[in-house]
């Protein structure tokens, strides 16, 4: 069966002969052993760390032709397919869309179920099914709010390893991710250069931008100063949903480009030919599209989860954990054959950022493809330039 | 005397040959005739408009050589000199520091007040002493608060030529504006092309970008969702402190460029060398920056008239007013000689949306002057890169 960028973009139901049906999450409880708890980057210490997962196509004999899927800040572990049976917050939001990268994954796409083992693993710390601040705490009894630990990527990467080691896999045929996702990736092909083959990174780098640190920042600092926020004790009342709405108002226009957001919105008013001339209402489709974007978002999220993500990325530079600040003996480490993809109007993950990745990886003699694809969609172009991804990803699980 | 950069960069006291020296801001009580109110773009009607400013220098006996600068999103009238008497919030924020534009104006400086007659002009809607949101409503006793009509642009535009008109002005020699100042210039060249005989644009354009747009509506987005706000009517008891920080600490981001921000900050830890790994402390100096930058706003400006302020720069489109939607045909009603300054790392005025206007004029056969400075301060070079813009500014006004 052919499959071109078209046909993929379009969004099929779960009987579609391209997608992979009906999914159903998994749940793995890691470092439950006595005395083998989960020592964290930050010093804390977390013990049966239930991890949420999904799985596609099947693990071969020689447990060799698995695929990790890792997901980017809000994401989760349904990456693609049709929830069975999406429960709280998600119940909504699952209801009439696929996993978060249908588009390229499933029997005849990109990451094809039919030849690979397709693993996603929700990160440590998130509100989609992993342990993170909304659990209970056992100590306590009551949830963790700020008294879970701060976790890292470099956590996120041991325990995704650690999940694949009780799957059976040793070696991972590729790791792929985007955005934070990316991250992750890099950091896995980092920290276990033998267990790793291959490795693509989109849209993502070695560390946040300078930009990216201080708008996290302020949208931290929304959520911890909305007066619901109660110090992250909010559970059983009503959550600090205007400081997450801000914080994502704010970070979907990081997500999208001067160009993009013009396109979408520009300065169109909202339903009207003249405006109201109002301080409180709707003048701009763009403020109407920020507004739906964070209630939308406020619905799903967990505030403390964010604030234990942004953290997480803020505090990830590779180059000052694996090469006391040198970006190529950092490279060095390397063994996995790498990908990254960069688009050209993402300001978040921007292009140059890329570069000194790579460049970094040139030097040390470490095999890399780069590519920078022309796009105006932004940070979002990973999620959104499809029939790009899609061939680039293709030709390089070919090899 | 010899003025080079650096000399002027170095701030000297009132007594320096250099300062225009102590000044004191005046009032002019504007639309006060009876029948004769201020009609606003909004359809608003204001009485007695209390209209803020500060002049340096001696009006000529022909009354042609006046420069109306103009002041950006959060300034104020007092543009160079010492505050002989600062009053409320303003007394700790001037005590130690000079007008914000001081740099450029004064005895020998690029606006020479020796030869000019500088006028500076606070603008409606503002807290910094013209008639605003905080001001008492005649109607009521009370302060507006969201009573206070929506102004725009094009009324501070002629609220200034108001003043100047009563001052005995009737054609200015330069009208000089960053940011939205540079918005208030192209308006009062477009409304007034008989009485504007040149105009300064820096870092400015005939709208807002589409980001910008989107950043004004997040921070008023946090004002107006901050509990404290009680629908602008908080006069008297706390003011929304909290939505006004996450909205400065926002624009502080647009302000600066990547590059700044890396080379200011950067990742650097803020007093250690390794991170506490905190939710809810400081970790890296971008953090404590952009918090005391926060925590220093919200004590001298006025959640209100934030509101005020960032609409009418987001309404503001002049091709829209002037020209149907044409710009070329908005830029064939100028008279004025004009310099438009951009500089390479703004991002939210940035150099294409400036060459837009600029082609434009050019379309329209007026006489522009266009210069893209190359700078990594974003959008504060227009402040920053004093010695670049002096001796532009030098040189566009000894023609």
């Amino acid at each position: 069966m052919s499959v071109d960028g078209d046909e993929i973009k379009v969004k099929h139901g779960p009987d579609h002969p391209l997608s992979v049906g009906w999914t159903r999450s998994q749940i793995m409880t890691l470092f439950e052993e006595p005395g083998k708890p989960l020592t964290l980057e930050s010093g804390g210490i977390l013990r049966n760390v239930e991890t949420e997962y999904e799985t596609y196509g099947h693990l071969n004999d020689s447990a060799s032709n698995v695929i990790l899927v890792c997901h980017a800040l809000t994401g989760d572990a349904h990456a693609a397919g049709w929830d069975l049976n999406p429960v709280g917050p998600l119940r909504e939001f699952r209801k009439n869309k696929p996993g978060w990268w249908d588009s390229m994954i499933g029997p005849g796409k990109a990451i094809d179920t039919r030849r690979f083992f397709v693993v996603c693993v929700n990160v440590l710390g998130s509100c989609y099914g992993s342990t993170g601040p909304g659990s209970i705490n056992p100590e306590t009894g009551r949830p963790f709010g700020l008294a879970f630990p701060v976790v890292t990527v470099g956590d996120w990467a041991r325990a995704q390893m650690e999940l694949l080691t009780r799957l059976g896999v040793q070696r991972i045929y590729s790791v792929v991710g985007g955005s934070m996702g990316g991250q992750i990736g890099l950091e896995l092909a980092l920290a276990y250069p033998d267990r790793v083959a291959s490795v693509i990174i989109l849209s993502a780098g070695h560390r946040v931008t300078s930009q990216g640190l201080a708008f996290n920042a302020v949208g931290r600092h929304a959520i911890l100063n909305d007066p619901n926020f109660l110090s992250g004790d909010y559970y059983g009342g009503p959550p600090p949903v205007a400081g997450l709405a801000v914080a994502r108002m704010m970070a979907q226009i990081t997500y999208l480009s001067e160009e993009s957001l013009g396109y979408k919105f520009g300065r169109r008013l909202r339903g009207k030919d003249s405006p109201d001339f109002t301080l409180t209402g709707i003048e701009f489709e763009m403020e109407s599209y920020l507004n739906h974007q964070a209630a939308s978002f406020v619905r799903r999220y967990d505030a403390n989860s964010y604030l234990y993500m942004t953290r997480a990325m803020d505090y990830y530079e590779a180059a000052e954990k694996w090469g006391g600040g040198d970006l190529t003996k950092t490279a060095e480490r390397l063994k996995a054959r790498t990908m990254v993809v960069s688009f050209s109007s993402d300001w978040l993950f921007p292009p140059e950022l890329c570069r000194e990745l790579v460049s970094a990886m040139c030097r040390a003699g470490r095999p890399v493809s780069y590519l920078n694809i022309p796009s105006r969609y932004g940070h979002d172009a990973f999620l959104v330039e499809t029939e790009a991804v899609r061939r680039l990803i293709t030709v390089f699980l070919k090899d």
